[in-house]
């Protein structure tokens, strides 16, 4: 296994963690660290394809849950795969689908064999397990794909996360078994634990035996205080390979991302971005901006200053904000544009600065703007 | 008046009285005949600028009624004005704002002075009259700016057109009173008079004696039989200077502009494409295509065969009713902008079959395709 995907650190910053990577995929090279926008639908929303390339994306996330139900991965297959069914040529990660199943509440039942659902469009029964997990992303073709896990609520009890976390390393196992395609398609391994260090070691240590191309630290961003995020970050990426990809699931603040940097995360994903585009929030070099506020009727300056994205090149908030309060698509269409640059550029700049071994100063001088001038 | 829109027939079809011109305009060249994109709030519906020239579109649309109380036509004014602000820098049309306002109901009063309204977004009272669409049209800075008239219901009584017709040509010797930038802002005038021959011909003569840049056959989109349509424009364009582009307005199903072109005809817009695109609908060469439709689960051919446009290049039926289906933005976006190159790409057409002397046929072979097969 790992011939889907091949992983090198390049160098690592001299003060801290933090480390400058590059993974090939079969659809193309993504350097790290690497924020990757979210396509739940087979569509990162309100964005053609080419627009999201032009942000910066190298690699996009896809949603097994939403697709195995609509329009079902057979489909996808059909069409020649997800990329061929959403144009989108470069890389391609998808979750499990355990992460939707399990925020269905009292929609859904646990147990050794999987999650037994209902569905959230017809109310329909469906059975997610490592197997249907692989078969789906296995009909989606995604270049990276993620064993099926449990990621447990914050606030569960040691013993609960202990069951837990054994049986995530049980399925992943039998997603191994179950995977038809490890030569183009590299399955990541996720470790789990909660909070609790000792359970966090043997689930490392449990799954890194299986020597899969890359590994996730899960279920640190359901919920979980900044503390607690940064408190498990502190350890849990060296109790994985130093040559392979980490990744954390979840995270789209500036904060979240830079503390996981620092730590040796190497990749990152949320829907933020988008969706806080959606609502006539931005993300900008000087902190958020609220597009529906009053003060930006007459303001015929970009977005952000300091940003060279499609957005900011060619329109005004005074523009950005007639189409949010006339209800316009384009509204959502241009926020989520310079959002997801937003992400994509601090990935450039940090990269940049690994490479120049000044990571730490890079952080402090981005906070110093984005939290000197925020709303 | 006259300098800032030039217009020359450059052919006439030698079977009917279909024309092939061209206009120059402050912004750029048109070629006639040509269908105009309607971007009612200073935007196309879900579609870039980028995108919305790539479908052909040579001018598109903009309305004063919405501009003036969304977001305000001082601040478009200070934006640099319309093309500036919404980042089309091809030519822009305007309506007069009348049809919106006369189109509601109740919450409006017609005097001789203009229209007294409450607005749709807020309630505000505001007057809509010649001299305040003119001051409008002026702020929005766009290329082609129509007078102010009234275009009354298909119903209205042969004494109440008289009356209304009369007093169009009353508020249209106040807009080129009250115009600004007659030598960068062409004001058309609008011919009226319902279904009555006697009172068309009144209009027109009225209206030709100011010897405008061009003139629109107005009121013959709102609600009349097919036979009413293509009755008036038997006769009303050459009513009309030949050497004056002629533009009838709110017109965009195929049938209604081949009928309109052939009786010499240059210019029709239409919200339309944009609108039952947002609706799951397309128009192909083969006709119409109801995206929502189970046939096209696994359809993974594209939406119309003959099509060059973005999304038929790169993507499948199978894809539009995903996203559909779950209520993506992309559909609207990639619907509309199928359906504006259809327009588009009928309007080339058209043109260069009159250059060929062979409109008749064109009309008949795209009959055939059109109907032969539609849903």
């Amino acid at each position: 296994m790992g011939k889907a995907l091949e992983f090198e650190v390049l160098h690592q910053d001299s003060g801290t963690k933090a480390r400058r990577g590059r993974m090939r995929t079969p659809h193309g090279t993504v350097d790290t660290p690497v924020f990757m926008p979210v396509g739940i639908q087979a569509t990162v929303k309100a964005m053609k394809p080419e627009s999201v390339e032009a942000t910066g994306a190298q690699i996009i996330l896809a949603n097994t849950y939403h697709l195995m139900l609509r329009p079902g991965s057979d489909i996808v297959r059909e069409a020649g795969g997800l990329h061929e069914f959403m144009n989108w040529h470069r890389p391609i990660l998808t979750d499990c689908g355990g992460f939707q199943v399990f925020s269905l509440g009292h929609m859904r039942k646990i147990t050794e064999e999987g999650a037994l659902f209902s569905s959230h469009i017809d109310g329909s029964r469906h059975m997610l397990s490592p197997e249907k997990s692989m078969e789906v992303q296995n009909d989606l073709g995604s270049d990276i794909i993620m064993g099926f896990d449990e990621c447990a609520p914050p606030d569960a009890s040691y013993d609960y996360i202990a069951r837990s976390q054994a049986r995530t390393t049980r399925w992943l196992e039998r997603c191994i078994e179950a995977h038809r395609f490890p030569d183009r398609q590299a399955l990541f391994g996720i470790m789990q634990g909660g909070f609790f260090r000792d359970l966090r070691e043997e689930s490392a240590r449990d799954i890194v035996k299986f020597d899969l191309p890359g590994y996730a630290v899960g279920g640190i961003s359901v919920g979980e205080t900044k503390e607690q995020y940064i408190g498990v970050l502190d350890y849990a990426p060296d109790l994985l390979p130093y040559d392979k990809p980490r990744y954390v699931m979840g995270i789209g603040t500036p904060d979240y991302i830079l503390e996981a940097v620092e730590r040796g995360v190497d990749m990152f994903d949320c829907v933020e971005p988008t969706r806080i585009a959606r609502h006539g929030m931005a993300t900008t070099s000087h902190g958020r901006v609220n597009i529906k506020n009053a003060k930006y009727e007459r303001d015929f300056g970009p977005l952000d200053p300091d940003c060279d994205c499609y957005t900011c090149r060619h329109y005004s908030r005074a523009y950005l904000r007639h189409l949010f309060k006339a209800g316009e698509t384009m509204s959502a269409m241009l926020l989520s544009e310079h959002n997801l640059r937003f992400l994509s550029k601090l990935s450039e700049d940090i990269r940049k600065s690994i490479e120049e071994d000044c990571f730490t100063e890079f952080k402090r001088d981005f906070y110093g703007k984005y939290y000197g001038s925020a709303e």
